[in-house]
């Protein structure tokens, strides 16, 4: 017979995430409500590595429903298998699960609920398989967790990428420039497709559909001879040229401190001023895309995930993660999501939306 | 064998709901690139009736994609066989089906778009009866179609009346008061539910869950003792008090211009300051829910829902309505959602969820 | 020789301002870097009655200054000679300025920051009179404060209200209708016409210029006949008809709790329909525009404020209050300020400006 | 005796700005209010080159209130006696005064309305030398125009820029960051000392007061051992190190398309984690600070700036520009507000009000 639950840990790693602390908010008043004692796990798996792990009580997660960011700290190392730690002025890479094992047998937890992205479910994955109890919420501002239709975070960061095309446009427009706008979504086209599509983006580029430079610079040249003179092109950072390597350098997850030079917008840039002739510019949007309230579809669907990994929690349901499949809140195995990626698909219904209203992606 | 479509007509009825300019952008620019003639509308079905009908050309369609409200005006009065008209002083009810069909002969449409809700749904299942080819869009911020999981423009009035729950909770937090805030939705809790859980309201008061005046005194009196001094309840305005009526007068469709006095936020503020001695206090959010620039969310979903309905047209697929089932988009034949209402389920994930974070439904 | 400052404390009175939290942290950072103690009294001169007053640490004010309302917590009245307190299920008046006095000794508080209105600073200025040594920082976002060119939180109700019209703005535009929304401001039209202006309103009713009936139609019916079809009127709160007595229910000051029954919105909507034959709607925006994070310039208005009392209780300059005059932070005497209002004057440049883009202040 | 007025021109030059609009609307329905003819320049002094002027009806200017950019089009190139051409593939330096005159001549324009930076000053002060009678109106987002105490666009500037480190400031505390956010305002400090107030910003970095990076890293460090683990540095474009050479190459005003290399936030971040070991980011806001929907704040501004440039015209008061001069709109000579910048003095209190609050200039 399985241990009931009466104490459980709760764990965020990974990237920042819009509404990472109204999950943490919802499993956590759910379990206090139901006479579960909560342990806050401090700075991802670094807190179980380092033993820094402290009770939760109702008032620490009242009034955090609208805050961007994780009250509990999070980290971008994930595999305790191969982690990344500072040793003086030197990155390292250790095998740290026995200290994770140990510390999580000596805080008594029945089990522990770690919100995070791929990285940090094929962390969980491993920990599995020394015994750990554990629920996983699936937590990524790209949307391209596998198995999940969508996860909390991501319509905020299409929101802020929206907000910032929307006022880019205002200044194109006024002086006649193309504008590239380089947005976050890692290997998959999901945010770069939404907020290009929200904000009427005239070129969106994709990691899922390879783009060649001659088609944007004729997109851009044909607007500017129909008397449009501006062009706005939003390009998810993963998006590559026919025949190009990646940008590889700028989202290589093993890299401790990826260095953010010359992406994908400022090669569309260069490239299309030389080429055409026309004025262009370049701007990376960067982190804010993953900071901020969430919005309110966020903040509702990370307390269903909070709420659901709670009832997997009281139900024994050990080793899935929530996703939401076709509406519903839905749990598969943690180890199927582990190290995927959903991209977008060539035909998705959106795509042929944004053809239809005269987008070019570049193909 | 059927005409093929040539020329179309699109026309907005009901009330305003953001995102109608991206559908009627969506719809005119893939029609327009394909080379089909694309006619306004102006103000619904008034338009047909009084022959307001003009050509919209690519420039009219571009850059109203971030606006709210429509370019084609509209008109809450949707249904032709019993309408009302203003005639001098007084409003008459007429049977203007002959009209309709008069002018949309005349104006050579092959076929109409007809962007609204269940109301302007149930006067286009009349219209196809007499010959008209229609293409139907669900518009409502309610989100009570009838079918369709999503519709455009709930997001905005969900983000909206989030907002003001979000700024109504720092006055009650300073003030030790009880706020009751009264959110659209007609009969349907989708709106007061979404922005409830989104702001964390205490009390949330739903149509399909009538409540009781004196569980909700008990939540708001608790929370005082508990050194919690301030309550926020969310009422959706078609809330109902268990045994009571409905606050019908302010949500008779029927009523040309209901009086907006005393709605169920009023209700419920004077009877709980009554019977608890705490000082409480009552507002409707009224219109802003309607208007403003829609999320992005909403320009994306109008603008798949556009495309879908031009995909109908060209399929001659007449007499369906696009909708969104399990993530997806699809279509129904428009009868089947004419007059119909989609509520809340009461035992909803959603319900759940919030119960779980110490949300009461006053029941 | 004046007593040095080595303990202060700091209160909130009134109605809720964004920015309160910005002034609480910038006064609290800046005394406790100064190795002054800081004590914070709870809910206005209530926590003075009733001795609620505990110690303010740098973590307490750290992480606030983005927060609408106020952590210390407000309260209403504001004249301890004449207070209006709950005993049992009745209101009833007492002069408590004795307890006020004995527990400013009590705490040992060498000085009071008081964050309030004109009602507050009438307290304050007869606290004053029994030796309390008081600094105070005006608080109204109705900007009405005498001598005072700006206050903090008027900039963000501002906002507020535009960001409502323009939303109401949408909607309107859409089905034809004539919308008066109504603003808060009390007897001074600041707001109003602020957001006014700024939304581009078609007609500005303030209390400073008396309007007829019979021009604000004749604007709607010229608007209308020259096909503009709709018109919004942004009414502030106490904007009175010429010859009428004013809405005073609503905005008596001594009222514990007035009633919100049909104030000028809903009389300009009545009667302009009645009149007209336009098709009218009323809303009152209400508590909204006290609430919610500052602005960007409200937070900095308020840390300049803040810091401002701080340098005048470092000076001894005990019994002035911050101001704003002519872009400079200044000060003077609480008993200047007490109980004035500063109003709209009829030929500011404002004024002049919303009538040349075609505006009517129905005079 | 001096020519009536009968016809204008309008004219926006230099990098967009929120509320350019605004001003225009308030300009043209005034003056055609006013019986007077207005005709829209285009794209700045281009379209005084090009002739390229059109006729501005009240329907052109109606509804342009919210929106940013302008919808006449701008030109980064500011002065007539040596004006960057595009000739082909190269760039061309000319005199092309003569053209102007010609073509201010031959529309038949008895004043211009000349809406721009210092640089556009400069070329309006030139063109009066020839005979142009010209009305000017600031417009700068860095609000560094000299004998202005504010612009329009300034205030929308520091909300966006806000509202972008409020989201940084979410990541940098979930992760344990030192965040380096490289803001506009060429060599003025205003766009960085207000954003950087109102977000709490830890280090701000001005033009007017050189930093040591001994003095920034030490604050992070400091912080770092005091458990606030991130560290938010709001840096201004034209900040330079102590004794270090500016970052010219971006702020070159004679470069028509400045290289947006290395600027001071990637300078700082690079050097604080080389000195100090803790993880740094940078980002560079870029060109969303220019675009954008206009506070309301700003539309008020520029509504009363447009109405004070009408008045000019109309009193023929020609050769002057409008200006806010402690909290009254004034005018100055055209010549005297040419090629000067307005800095942030040293001693302003907004700066010794960030000290108070702990913020650190690294000086």
């Amino acid at each position: 017979m399985t241990r009931p639950v009466a104490r459980i840990g709760i764990l965020t790693g990974g990237g920042d995430c819009p509404g990472l602390n109204a999950v943490i908010r919802a499993v956590a008043k759910a379990a206090l409500s139901g006479g579960i004692e909560v342990m806050g796990v401090e700075d991802g798996y670094l807190g179980l590595i380092d033993d820094r792990i402290r009770p939760l009580a109702y008032a620490d997660v009242s009034d955090i429903l609208t805050r961007g960011g994780t009250i509990l700290g999070s980290c971008n190392k994930a595999n305790p298998a191969d982690f990344a730690l500072r040793v003086g002025d030197q990155w390292v890479r250790r095998d740290v699960t026995d200290q994770v094992v140990e510390h999580y047998g000596a805080a008594q937890l029945d089990a522990l609920v770690v919100i995070g992205g791929d990285g940090t479910m094929s962390g969980a994955a491993h920990l599995m398989t020394r015994g750990l109890r554990i629920v996983g919420v699936p937590k990524t501002i790209d949307n391209d967790l596998w198995a999940s239709d969508i996860t909390f975070g991501h319509d905020t960061a299409v929101a802020t990428a929206t907000d910032a095309l929307d006022k880019v446009h205002t200044t194109a427009s006024s002086h006649h420039r193309v504008m590239v706008v380089e947005l976050m979504g890692r290997y998959a086209g999901w945010l770069a497709l939404n907020a290009g599509v929200a904000s009427g983006a005239d070129v969106i580029l994709l990691p899922e559909i390879p783009f060649s430079l001659e088609k944007v610079v004729a997109t851009c040249v044909d607007r500017s001879k129909r008397g449009r003179r501006f062009t706005i092109v939003a390009a998810g950072e993963g998006a590559t040229p026919i025949g190009g390597a990646r940008f590889v350098d700028r989202l290589d997850p093993n890299s401790p401190d990826p260095i953010r030079l010359g992406g994908v917008a400022r090669f569309v840039a260069d490239n299309v001023e030389k080429m055409s002739g026309l004025e262009c510019r370049s701007m990376v949007l960067g982190h804010i895309q993953r900071g901020g309230t969430p919005t309110a579809r966020d903040r509702v669907l990370a307390t269903r995930f909070g709420f659901a990994a709670f009832e997997l929690l009281t139900k024994g349901r050990f080793g899935e993660v929530v996703v939401e499949q076709k509406g519903a809140i839905r749990s598969v195995p943690i180890p199927e999501v582990a190290g995927k990626t959903r991209t977008v698909p060539r035909d998705h219904d959106m795509v042929g939306a944004a053809r239809s209203v005269g987008t070019s992606f570049g193909d």
